[in-house]
């Protein structure tokens, strides 16, 4: 909170005031903590594991949205809320309007609140939620894990390594976004939005404003790109001993995804909508990484692109990134494998005397992983169509709650319809419309599953 | 087709001639594969029961838009096509617009095709699938299954008996619509349409004809509760030898689900809208019940109630009837057992050495029916969510591709939005979309997986 509160001083605002007010409350508040838990021993069980982690988050999220709140944004607190979770879950919602003329302290606040949401995340993912057996994650996390005696030391070891390959992304990122004609101020949100790939702009026009800048374009698209990968790879980069490369299939498919979606895009937005290749192209390739990566930056309202666009979208919203990266959505790990299920359990439906194995890349999927992604995807679709049948019920119409839905689970934060689509934004939706989407866009960030577990009578018996 | 040809000759419409050339068209055909396939022997092996399935609907399908096409109607092919799956399936999705002035023959075909439909998915669904373990059904069968060496005699018996009760309620079904203040047309096709949970009408208006007479509605709802029940239990009645009931948690739940969810939309119609109760009361249990059933009536715009409803009707879609019965949807059985493995394995996290076991009634849950069941629910979503994805490429609204898509595969027949709701009909929908909707139907009749094991390349290997 000391940054923000450093540049509202520097550019003459007031507001700095507000974030030394917050920070003094942080401080307190840890204070009391730290006093209160002092010399206790908590023995380290699954259930301490999950209220650890979502506490972790939904604390972020309080303490994220008090200078929000005290600003003098004229907000609720439900709204103050909703943009901080939006960012610590790196869904990049927003219901502030006016982004071009905020002070500086707040743009800088939420992209904080984005970029440290995002490494908060690899971070539990890679450590902590493999522990916790939480959905087919421990799968992606095996290689690094094989070495149970020294858990410790290698945690301590794991998460530098983490911090500095996440902290070099972003230098380089900024660096880039500075060369390619952005604002100082500017490139340092845009690369902590980019790297989380959260997508909160400081215009509300979103990258829009930079729509003549096509290197501005270009940029984005390779760090979102970057960023959605399984950032194992950087973190090998990073660690001293060097490991044996682990050929990712969803890596695979997902570099081979982009070019082939981005192409078709691009030549339907060429021949049918004869907008100029190159145009076509940046278009194309920009606004469906932007949503394949849960990113959600815009420069212009994609859903007016007519039906075939749109049918895309619709589809890469509930696709995502890789997993082990700030991407949100069911993941391309988790849809390779339910392929490959489908495609067993059919064989095996013709071949009911053929032993057939799943495997991914070169680790073969056990009954209970592929349960646990199979129950995955489940949820995933329950919670959508549950938290839709609400939005629905607080009012909103069918498009914007769908979406909204999706868009919050999978941590994009873009949404469609007349409300929240890219022309749009969340700030016309009731208080409970906002905490529900609060609640969806955490429950998603935290693998769901995380989340749910808390809802469990058992889990607070004895 | 005799019959709608006897109907036409008597109502003295020239249109019986169409019947009779399509019945003659039929039997040519049904001769020459009769002669073709004479003394062939054919091993049955799962895939043939598989291509027997898909192929059996498809000719019925086929079979049954002929008259369709050949008649006067001002109809292409694919919405002939389209109406006789509709039919079939047991949707009960129509492009017919003016059914009130149609001839009557017409009127009744379609009836037929529901009916007969009805009864050949229960006999499928009793006697094929279970044998081709086809996603978890064979847990409701098990009971009637326990004497494999018997097996010809009893899918014999069996096979009487589902006609035999199917033609007993159809039967009750008619008296009361009579006795209710229907004619006796009427009487015979809503009956036959009540007990296939079609939905299929012989005014434009749905039941909206008869909403002076509460008495009429009422039967409707009976009946189409007692069709969404698992149909084993009439079967029971008509076998000779009474065996040991059930107990199945999925008729408790419904049984359950209907009067609370009922009561509540009737008690927020009395009040939110100010509807007197009577009135609430049968509007709310006959719109719940139709959707919940998968049949599909309607007496007016429910998708005009208000965003409460709406949000309860979009779940319903999902829900569906009972496994074992004429309705579609996902099916309570599954949901149920979806619900008590989302406990177990939550469960499981933070208990990791407990033993869980996922009981359906007195059933255990083995592995392998639970992998089953979520990769069943996993495909279920995933061809809504890629059926949305393409009606939308083809150029429908996102309300009217989206529910579309769900009422195809849940066969409803009734969606939402400006083209399809309540309010409208099919006949606006281009020929692409109405094969890819009649897919759909065709899908989600056969349990999914039945259709999809044919797009197996090893399907049709060696």
């Amino acid at each position: 909170m000391v940054l923000p509160a450093l540049i509202d001083v520097q550019t003459g605002n007031s507001d700095w005031r507000v974030f030394i007010h917050s920070a003094f409350t942080v401080f307190v508040l840890a204070s009391l903590v730290l006093v209160a838990t002092r010399g206790a021993q908590a023995p380290y069980t699954a259930r301490l594991g999950f209220l650890l982690t979502t506490s972790l988050w939904l604390t972020a999220c309080f303490l994220g949205s008090l200078p929000l709140y005290f600003s003098r944004l004229p907000i609720s607190f439900a709204q103050a809320a909703f943009e901080s979770v939006s960012g610590v879950t790196t869904s990049g919602a927003t219901m502030l309007t006016g982004l071009d003329h905020l002070p500086r302290g707040i743009l800088l606040w939420r992209s904080l609140l984005a970029w440290i949401g995002g490494v908060g995340f690899i971070a539990v993912a890679l450590l902590l939620l493999p522990s916790l057996r939480v959905g087919g994650v421990k799968l992606f996390y095996a290689e690094s894990s094989n070495i149970p005696e020294k858990v410790l030391p290698r945690i301590h070891q794991i998460g530098n390594a983490i911090l500095l390959s996440y902290l070099a992304l972003t230098l380089v990122c900024i660096l880039c976004y500075f060369a390619a004609g952005m604002s100082l101020f500017d490139a340092l949100n845009y690369a902590m939005t980019t790297v989380s790939t959260a997508g909160f702009a400081t215009h509300d026009s979103s990258l829009g404003f930079y729509v003549r800048r096509p290197l501005v374009l270009l940029t984005a698209i390779v760090f979102m790109l970057l960023s959605a990968l399984p950032f194992i790879f950087y973190i090998k980069a990073a660690l001293p001993r060097r490991q044996r490369r682990l050929l990712d299939p969803q890596v695979k498919v997902f570099l081979l995804l982009i070019p082939a979606v981005g192409l078709v895009l691009a030549l339907w937005l060429h021949f049918a909508k004869g907008v100029r290749l190159p145009q076509a192209l940046l278009n194309a390739f920009f606004h469906f990484v932007s949503v394949l990566t849960t990113t959600g930056y815009t420069t212009e309202d994609y859903s007016l692109w007519g039906p075939f666009a749109f049918g895309i979208f619709f589809l890469a919203c509930f696709i995502g990134g890789c997993s082990g990266s700030t991407a949100g959505g069911v993941k391309l790990s988790r849809l390779i494998i339910l392929w490959h299920l489908t495609i067993a359990k059919l064989t095996g439906l013709i071949s009911p005397h053929r032993i057939i194995k799943v495997r991914y890349g070169e680790a073969e999927i056990s009954a209970e992983t592929a349960q646990n992604i199979l129950l995955f995807v489940c949820l995933y679709i329950t919670s959508i169509i549950g938290g839709s049948a609400l939005l629905l019920a607080m009012g909103l119409d069918f498009v914007s709650a769908f979406s909204g839905a999706v868009s919050a689970l999978s941590n994009i934060g873009q949404g469609s319809g007349s409300l929240i689509g890219p022309g749009g934004n969340y700030a016309g939706l009731p208080d409970n419309a906002l905490w529900l989407l609060s609640f969806l866009m955490l429950a998603g960030r935290l693998e769901i599953i995380t989340v749910f577990v808390l809802f469990l009578p058992a889990f607070w018996q004895r």
